[in-house]
């Protein structure tokens, strides 16, 4: 356990250091690696095998060549701690040695922009390419990337943002009080757009699909957005708010746009996608095409991220979806139903808000979800030091004793609340809905 | 190592299993876990986290709504073996249970296609969601998915295969005896064009490029394509022998289309991409447009696999991109510079082969790659049980010690003695190429 607590401080030391590249000619990438080589060996073969290396030299690798084109390692940080036992399999130790001593260290690698040009797929490629694999390491993990301005140039980052979601959605300072439809799958349109309507008369700001429901049979994706949105336009004439719904409209490209501009005629105001089912190139494409804010999903983000010696940091990962165009970035929920701490909750929250250019940030909202509901108001708001987030509670709102409406209006009060810095308890006392949240999530 | 070694033999009993689904409207998706909770118990977790269900019951989900749309557990297989660490972090124990028991178990989780149709995003997102995040499990993987005939309907599988691959390049019984450019990166468009002279002088079947150069300024997609083409249609004027070349044209849709387009018309026969930085969207996209083989690139793969307790299987995860349409399927090689073992290798290789429906077999062409040379030969063979594949050897061939034709025709010698059931060193006495080929990656 105490290697999960240094991987914690770590990360966030990272986040910390900011997302300047310090050569605006070259990309640059630190890992997390563990080893039983000379670290510095170990590194050079990364940076040999994402960029002009193999596993012999060949004809043509010349010094001019590798000056012009080699992955450089820019920062060696040797961590003084022995690992017993290698996280990962696959491994082998260095010819010749009987004994070695596994280390982790922390390395920087750079590359010139010349290889690849300002490219977020073929960035994947150089700095989350083959070097997983390598088995000098028995664990590698991309922590960071930094990318020159010609990135912030070539991709247009988020349309909407937090100013342009507040707009739409009409919400001021407060957190997006949001829910998703549940059950997440079952509902067909008309279901989906009664609850709607319960929804919008409980006075909630936002509500999404269920990443699993975007165009099912029993549920197609076009009449569940006329249903809706019928009920959602009754209300905004009503009332003059327009309550933002996130349309699950994950699929091919020509299903998104055709889907995308339904929901734009309709006079819809938000769109969502699951990031790991469309990819990189299927974002990029869907934010050329959009005029609504575009509601990132990242459902199968454990799969990237869950093994601690593995895979890809939050913070290397949202700056990819973020400059592809994503405004709204989901990155769970303190005390969660799932595996990830709450400080890392934070960290990939306070990443979403940090610039990522100083002329372009690029700032995407934080989703909190999963497991949500009145409770977490003071520790995410003392974790952020922002309400520029959005708070999407399934269970925390619909199983609310006193139904969805109270439900709303209890995740609303604890967020005024904390604001208001009041101790929800004491908030709660004349205030019913909010009481029995308390009580009812209190578990 | 025990239950790596465990992990190995499931993986080929799975393998062995066969594509066939028990019920043509269900998706099926087989799992191993690993959980201090009951197995079951943790399975309905599973099943309702990727269905119907949320952490707290909701109004709305009925008996009828669960019976139409909820996940079900088709089988569960519990291991006797208890595990004394946790694989994964961040799992829980079951409330009040002081002493648990760590087990693993194989699963098999069944949906209603009604809840998606047959769409590979939103397969993924049931599959393959937020289930991998799930507390009540320190590990969790996705080993098989079986899907119905309605699946095979809706998407094109392979435009060329097998069958198609060796038309275009002119191959019959051997493997496609390959190479990659190399170095990787540092090559302009005539360099790049240079070596392929070499290498069509060689006789060498098939040519990449490496999955980090694609339109970098320093070797522009178009020059390289235009001066690549130039060499390979002379070549085939010459001698009626047309080298496949695959071109790397990972990027955006409308760079992808564009680039495409001008290898065809220039004569190419063979387009590549790397299908993490496309993600599932842009390939579908691409076989939609493209007229050409597609070569799938995996890299980013360990990331994805390497924690055997976590991700996906290359059983499972390759389907999506047969049914999407990849010709050619990378699966590493035998003895490779990577972590992977040659079991696992033999086994995704062999995926890549089997049939995926009885009226659409989907068969994608496996690539070998990764410190391949003449060495392997006898192994991959005997393995895969078929020559329908392709070797690329980057140092393999340009790292020979008398050149790079030497190393074309080592690697051929080697799988013509191969198929002729000839010992390699035997047929070497009278092949020098050989020979050296075998002394010089002998290690």
């Amino acid at each position: 356990m105490a290697v999960y607590g240094m991987l914690a401080k770590f990360r966030t030391e990272m986040h910390v250091r900011g997302h300047a590249v310090s050569d605006p000619t070259r990309i640059e990438a630190d890992y997390l690696i563990e080893t039983t080589f000379d670290p510095r060996v170990a590194a050079e073969a990364m940076a040999g095998e994402q960029s002009s290396g193999t596993f012999v030299p060949v004809p043509g690798e010349t010094p001019e060549l590798k000056a012009r084109s080699a992955a450089r390692i820019e920062a060696l940080d040797i961590q003084d701690i022995e690992i017993p036992q290698p996280s990962l399999p696959g491994s082998v130790n260095p010819k010749g040695v009987t004994d070695p001593i596994r280390r982790q260290a922390r390395v920087t690698l750079s590359w010139p922009m010349d290889n690849i040009g300002p490219s977020l797929p073929n960035l994947v490629a150089t700095v989350a390419g083959n070097l997983f694999e390598l088995r000098q390491f028995s664990g590698l993990r991309l922590d960071d990337i930094r990318l020159p301005a010609t990135f912030a140039e070539a991709y247009p980052g988020p349309k909407f943002g937090v100013a342009g979601t507040r707009r739409l959605a009409g919400v001021g300072d407060l957190p997006l009080i949001g829910t998703i439809i549940k059950p997440s799958v079952g509902f067909g349109p008309d279901e989906t757009a009664a609850l709607t309507r319960t929804l919008c008369d409980a006075g909630i700001d936002f509500i999404k699909d269920d990443e699993l429901q975007s165009d099912g049979p029993h549920c197609p994706f076009d009449e569940r957005a006329r249903a809706v949105m019928r009920v959602i336009n009754d209300h905004a004439d009503r009332t003059g708010k327009k309550v933002m719904y996130a349309f699950n409209l994950t699929g091919e490209i020509d299903q998104m746009r055709r889907r995308h501009d339904l929901v734009r005629d309709l006079g819809g105001t938000c769109i969502m996608a699951s990031l790991n089912s469309v990819g990189l190139v299927g974002m990029i494409e869907l934010r050329r095409i959009s005029d609504l804010p575009i509601h990132a999903h990242r459902n199968g983000w454990g799969y990237l991220s869950r093994a601690p010696m593995l895979g890809w940091s939050y913070v290397a990962w949202q700056k990819l979806w973020r400059l592809a165009g994503a405004d709204h970035m989901h990155v769970n929920g303190l005390q969660s139903k799932f595996a990830e701490t709450d400080e890392s909750v934070i960290t990939s929250a306070r990443a979403c808000l940090t610039p990522m250019f100083h002329d372009k940030p690029c700032i995407a909202m934080p989703v909190f979800s999963s497991g949500q509901s009145a409770k977490q108001a003071p520790g995410t708001y003392a974790g952020l030091g922002s309400a520029d987030l959005i708070v999407t509670a399934g269970g925390g709102i619909m199983a609310h004793p006193d139904g969805p409406a109270a439900g709303v209006t209890g995740l609303r009060e604890a967020w005024e609340a904390t604001m208001a810095s009041v101790p929800l308890d004491e908030y709660a006392r004349e205030r019913p809905a909010l009481a029995k949240a308390l009580e009812a999530y209190a578990a």
